[in-house]
């Protein structure tokens, strides 16, 4: 978040001005966001040899407030040293709210204790959630390593070389923050009673599963290396309980939404646009509306379900904060408004109600994307940044196949956020059927997910065999039953039923035919598995492709997920043969010279393979329309999903990543279309552009976003060519999609 | 060539039927053709537990009589031994024929002499070159191990086990091997003489270049593993000198060309089709034919320059004896007859005195196909099968780059036949230029070729540099050759005499202005080079596809040429994605269930590469345009050539690849195209469909070939519908060409 940045440069500085020498390590987790990081500084008179952490510590900062119930914070923090506490809490409430163990510890070390208000100083300046120059700033407040004018103006001089660029106001904003980072500590008086403290602060947790305890909650205090090998008896495989992220609320947002039931249309929007399912439509019956708590406001839901309450329920603890949904709510009156955390985060015991409520079958099914919301997600909660734009695309596929997904995933951010050990977001029903997930390397993901259904497919073909075998002799029920799944069995839709009916009967003769045992001991295998292979543009456009390409050419029925951020986001965003030309990204420093490949094209070539380009934000029935047809459609899928990414930039912030999806489309950056072979099979035309003739402006869009802008700004004498080069790049690209559409029309009509 | 098989049968039927135990062990080069294999068998009434080579053999067989010149046979030979030979000199002739050291070695050893003319013996039957069952007959008979009766019904069962499927006559002619290998033995009485024998039979060896006589010879005769560290000196990075498999030899036809002067219309196309490079239109002026040795018949040429003659002229022992030149003369009386060995070796001397004529500029230069058959080749001679569809691509591009080529290889038959150590069949020119050739892997041929560009890419610049320094201050030659080289420096036409002018220049004023120098010392790189990246459809399809996309994506200018076999060619046919549906391949073994995948297509969906389909048989000067348009393209070119292969099992033989080419395109299996993005730029249409409406039967072309007709036998059931898969497969592939053309056609009429 910025830390380790910080405190770089704080070591620059003294390294630069003063004689002494200066160390640095730095350990993090690989989270996308929420992960911790924790510096170890070391300065002194004589050279630093010390190969190892900091187990000693004369200054210990922290500069999460919840962080004070999660870690050991003061673990070898020496007598007399100096602890600074980002503290949202005032002087006199801390006795209420710090842990009784870091009360005997303050009291105990005789520690000096300061606090500062930093994410409020932070709001204040108009710095947003960025606390870290404050933050460093107090640290040389705090030590005295070098005269507080001295380092004021040392800190200024290195505001201005790193922000000079992008204008004075951002110099302004983090000056700002260095005054107040001198000037806004209090020092608190440890009160002598604390020494032995028994009573103090606490996060009420919900039940706790044993392996979140036990492993999850260890290795997230850091102490994962302390674990004994026997901790893992039953998983020495690596295999990892899905599920577990939801316990670890990060409660990060600043801002969180509240709904206004009065100017709800129940469009469900809101729930497919938030890139951490911390928004969602629920529906209540009567008995359960009554017994809600205080502020479980609902409406009357009109639907084929007769007394069914509808309402919006909002996670304070794990909403970013991003405003995505409140900038996307179509309401005439917005139905979501960005409000305080301190106001918000209250009401995490309405969300904890909807969801304590006992799970029922959706009344209006999967058939469109408003009636999919009610399904449940299986994908909660991930870590990725807020804003992101690749996590809904993620969540609407879950929340249309999870209870029968298997998922090879690519290295890349949706490996990290989607299982960064120990939390595993993908979770599962109330019947524990949800996604199985695994992630081999970054380039053999393709083929690693084709082995998955490989797999699945041989034990399907065996279990058929022996059903095959047994149905001459079968009658009643199972007969039905056999015949029903026979028929359908490798159609998705209704495979569940199918599964459960055939499983039902089974189950019910074994006892009079033993034979039927065996098929029961396939039973995993009754359901259609949904194989889906997710990655991002690196892996499926430049490392993977060559995988990639042979697993779509190999015809087997696998749905590839493309989320395209048109960089390698994960690693800090090197440019792809995915990145447009123009775009500044790593390796390419100058703006990239050569166009965006067109990946759906390429598959398109094979002619059968279902493909389709989608972006959420411009249009969401279309991108449901596609996942649904490539989930359906017997042979390979491929699906490139626009992802905006804070690697772009936009200027708008992350707040706005799906209305720079819809803005990308509509001035043409974008295009969005469906290419479904099983058309041209019925004589129709298998491609469709779904997106209309471009009218936004093009160049307006590219200024919009930091990639482009600043070529601009570093090479104003070769930008505007490039410029003109990605726009007529996404012209022809256009055109030929144009092109195709027409020249199937006249050769169908030809054909008639 | 068939004797590991052979061998493998004669251990089997020994296992078999006697009480005897067996161990066969084979060493083989990696040639594709005209290697040596040697069989190591042990037979004894003991577990066999030697795990080395025979060093000591009771029977040794020689099945090409060209070896007793080129190895040292006798090596471990048992006193009392028994040699066989097959020889195609009668018994009276052996005396002169036979090495003095050979003569010697019998005799001080008491051998029991052997031979049979098993190459007439297999003619007269009607197996061609076919000889290993006549030789593994004769081995039966000769060692005695079983009964001759037993030996002859174990072979004869064996025959009918193994040919059945292939019809009576097959089994018939195979049987009739097993009695000639029988009865077609004479035995030789060695005479005593011989035991001090110094004169004998030597193949008369042009002049050898140490490192042929020193390196090449050696390793050749199987001792290159005797060959000491110090013999690398100076080339320890293990580059080898090119031009050495000339010096090889292989006599390996059977049957060779004849030229009739008289119906020669002069079209060159014998040359064009010859995977060998072993015929070849020449020019010499009234002099040279005036000294020409006997038999060396012109006739006037009509061209440019006046008092040429022209003549076609063969090279008997590089010769393969395919047969394709004679099949292809276009000649209204054909102007090549194929004739047997024995009349055409003979005439040798005509090519060797063509060769040893003074290189002279081409009257006509390379402004279409005819006039570039007068290029130098700088492939010769390679030992691809007889019939390869592959090498005549090859030939074709060095003729026109190959004095600045340089190639990078993937694995592959193109890396085996184009560079089997210590044989380089890629040669230099009287001035030392030729093409430079590296192969790194199969899979990272792309990116090694675009790496060599890039090296070279580099020091040009630097030369660039240097030079516009300079330029400033020059004059006169200097000046003039400077300019005209910096204008065009990355043109490749006239690339070659804008270079010779800028050395010629620079060399004369370096004397007065010895700043010059550093450009001489770069002057390897005042020649534009022509980068090259060749491999099989195995490396283009599938393992190599994800770097040649990356490289193809980069922009650079180089030049790929995908030899397209359809099926991994050098490690003995796997299905590949370029295998059509219904091909039974490896790996296919019931036939292949996809449709090739359209590699040119996907190239094409960049834009900015060129790309063409061409088959040489079909339409060479549509060949010859795409390969020059590539060259000149300055950004990345893709040519998938179609070449027909042993692996396709072609029912006409090897000696109507060229003419399968043409059947493939007439009857619409294989299309012909060329894409130039340079075109749209000038507002034309870019892509050509060159090949017409096909008429040709695809059914029938299908059958001609063993890899689609087996199928019907095979899998009589499935059959059907494959094949009209792949129709159905071809049809859509062209439909979809013929779209691509209108719809851009259509597209620019909107335009204008
Ligand atoms: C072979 C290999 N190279 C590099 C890496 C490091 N790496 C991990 S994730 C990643 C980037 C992934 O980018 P992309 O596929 O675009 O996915 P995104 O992070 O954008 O979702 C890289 C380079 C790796 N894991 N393996
Ligand atoms: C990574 C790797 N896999 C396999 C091989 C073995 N191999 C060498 S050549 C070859 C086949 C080449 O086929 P293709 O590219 O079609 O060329 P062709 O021989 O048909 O000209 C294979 C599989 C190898 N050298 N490297
Ligand atoms: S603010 Fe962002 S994270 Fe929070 S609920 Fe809305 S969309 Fe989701
Ligand atoms: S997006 Fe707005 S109107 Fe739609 S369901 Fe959500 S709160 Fe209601
Ligand atoms: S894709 Fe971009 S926004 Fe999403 S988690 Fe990765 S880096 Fe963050
Ligand atoms: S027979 Fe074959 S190898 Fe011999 S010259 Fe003719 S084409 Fe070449
Ligand atoms: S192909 Fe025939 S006509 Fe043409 S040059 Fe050769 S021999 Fe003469
Ligand atoms: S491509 Fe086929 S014919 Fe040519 S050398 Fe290879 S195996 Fe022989």
């Amino acid at each position: 978040d910025g830390t380790v940045g910080a405190n770089k440069s704080a070591i620059k500085i003294i390294g630069d001005h003063t004689d002494l020498y200066a160390q640095g390590y730095f350990a993090y987790d690989s989270k996308k966001s929420g992960g911790v990081t924790i510096s170890h500084l070391r300065f002194g008179p004589d050279p630093i040899r010390k190969p190892y952490l900091i187990r000693k510590a004369d200054y210990i900062a922290c500069h999460r407030p919840s962080y004070i119930y999660k870690y050991d914070l003061l673990r070898g923090f020496k007598p007399g040293g100096i602890f600074l506490l980002n503290s949202p809490w005032r002087k006199e409430d801390l006795d209420k709210v710090l842990p009784a163990a870091m009360k005997r510890k303050l009291a105990a070390l005789k520690a000096k204790f300061y606090i500062i208000d930093a994410f409020e100083i932070a709001k204040n300046i108009g710095l947003g959630g960025r606390i870290n120059m404050i933050m460093q700033s107090a640290f040389f407040h705090l030590t005295h390593i070098i005269p507080d004018a001295d380092a004021v103006k040392y800190l200024k001089d290195a505001n201005e070389a790193s922000y000079g660029r992008k204008g004075q106001n951002v110099v302004d904003m983090n000056n700002a923050a260095v005054d107040a980072g001198m000037t806004g500590i209090e020092e608190v008086e440890i009160p002598a009673e604390w020494e032995h403290a028994t009573t103090g602060g606490s996060i009420a947790r919900v039940a706790r599963p044993d392996f979140v305890k036990n492993v999850c909650d260890v290795m997230n205090r850091q102490e994962g290396d302390d674990l004994p090998v026997s901790t893992f008896k039953g998983i020495e495989d690596g295999t990892f309980p899905s599920g577990t992220s939801q316990y670890e609320r990060p409660s990060a947002a600043i801002m969180i939404p509240e709904w206004i039931p009065e100017n709800c249309i129940g469009c469900n929007q809101c729930g497919v646009v938030c890139p951490h399912a911390a928004i969602r439509p629920f529906l209540v019956n009567e008995d359960e509306a009554a017994n809600a708590p205080e502020g479980f406001i609902v409406k009357d839901f009109r639907g084929p379900v007769k007394g069914m309450k509808y309402r919006i329920v909002v996670d304070p603890e794990d909403c970013y904060g991003c405003g995505i949904c409140a900038n996307t709510c179509p309401a005439p009156k917005k139905a979501l408004v960005m409000k305080p955390a301190e106001t918000e985060l209250p009401k995490q015991n309405l969300w904890d109600y909807a969801k304590s409520l006992p799970a029922r079958p959706n009344p209006l099914g999967k058939k469109n994307l408003r009636s999919a919301m009610f399904e449940p997600t299986y994908f909660e909660f991930s870590g990725a940044c807020a804003g992101c734009g690749e996590t809904p695309y993620i969540n609407m596929v879950t929340r249309l196949f999870g209870d029968r997904m298997m998922i090879s995933n690519a290295t890349g951010c949706s490996s990290i956020y989607g299982a960064s050990a120990p939390s595993m977001p993908y979770t599962k029903n109330s019947k524990g059927q949800g996604p199985a997930w695994a992630n081999s390397l970054f380039e053999d993901n393709a083929e690693y997910g084709l082995g998955m259904h490989l797999g699945e497919a041989k034990l399907r073909s065996r279990l058929t065999e022996k059903l095959e075998a047994l149905l001459p002799a079968a009658e009643g029920d199972v007969k039905t039953a056999m015949e029903a799944w026979l028929a359908k069995k490798d159609i998705g839709e209704g495979t569940r039923d199918r599964a459960d009916a055939l499983d039902a009967a089974l189950t019910a003769a074994v006892a009079s035919h033993p034979e039927y045992q065996e098929l029961l001991d396939l039973k995993d295998h009754f359901v259609k598995k949904s194989q889906w292979i997710f990655g991002g543009d690196g892996w499926a456009y430049d490392i993977g492709f060559g995988g990639l390409d042979q697993v779509l050419a190999s015809g087997e029925d696998v749905n590839v997920l493309v989320l395209d951020t048109e960089v390698y986001s994960n690693t800090g965003g090197q440019s792809s043969k995915s990145t447009p030309a123009a775009a500044i990204a790593k390796f390419a420093a100058s703006g990239k010279k050569t166009k965006k490949k067109d990946l759906g094209m390429i598959a398109v070539s094979y002619g059968y393979i279902y493909v389709a380009q989608i972006a959420l934000g411009a249009d969401m029935n279309q991108a449901f329309k596609a996942i649904s047809e490539a989930e359906a459609y017997p042979g390979p899928s491929l699906i490139i999903a626009y992802a905006p990414c804070i690697n772009h930039g936009l200027k708008a912030g992350m707040g706005k990543s799906s209305e720079e999806e819809k803005r990308a489309v509509e001035c043409g950056y974008w295009c969005n279309w469906r290419y479904n072979p099983q058309l041209l099979e019925q004589g129709k035309n298998p491609f469709h552009l779904d997106s209309r003739e471009p009218k936004g402006n093009f160049r307006e869009y590219l200024m919009g976003e930091v990639r482009f802008a600043s070529l601009a700004k570093l090479f104003p004498d070769k930008a505007e060519e490039l410029f003109e080069k990605t726009e007529r790049d996404a012209k022809q690209r256009r055109e030929n999609y144009v092109r195709i559409q027409k020249s199937y029309d006249m050769e169908l009509a030809e054909k008639k």
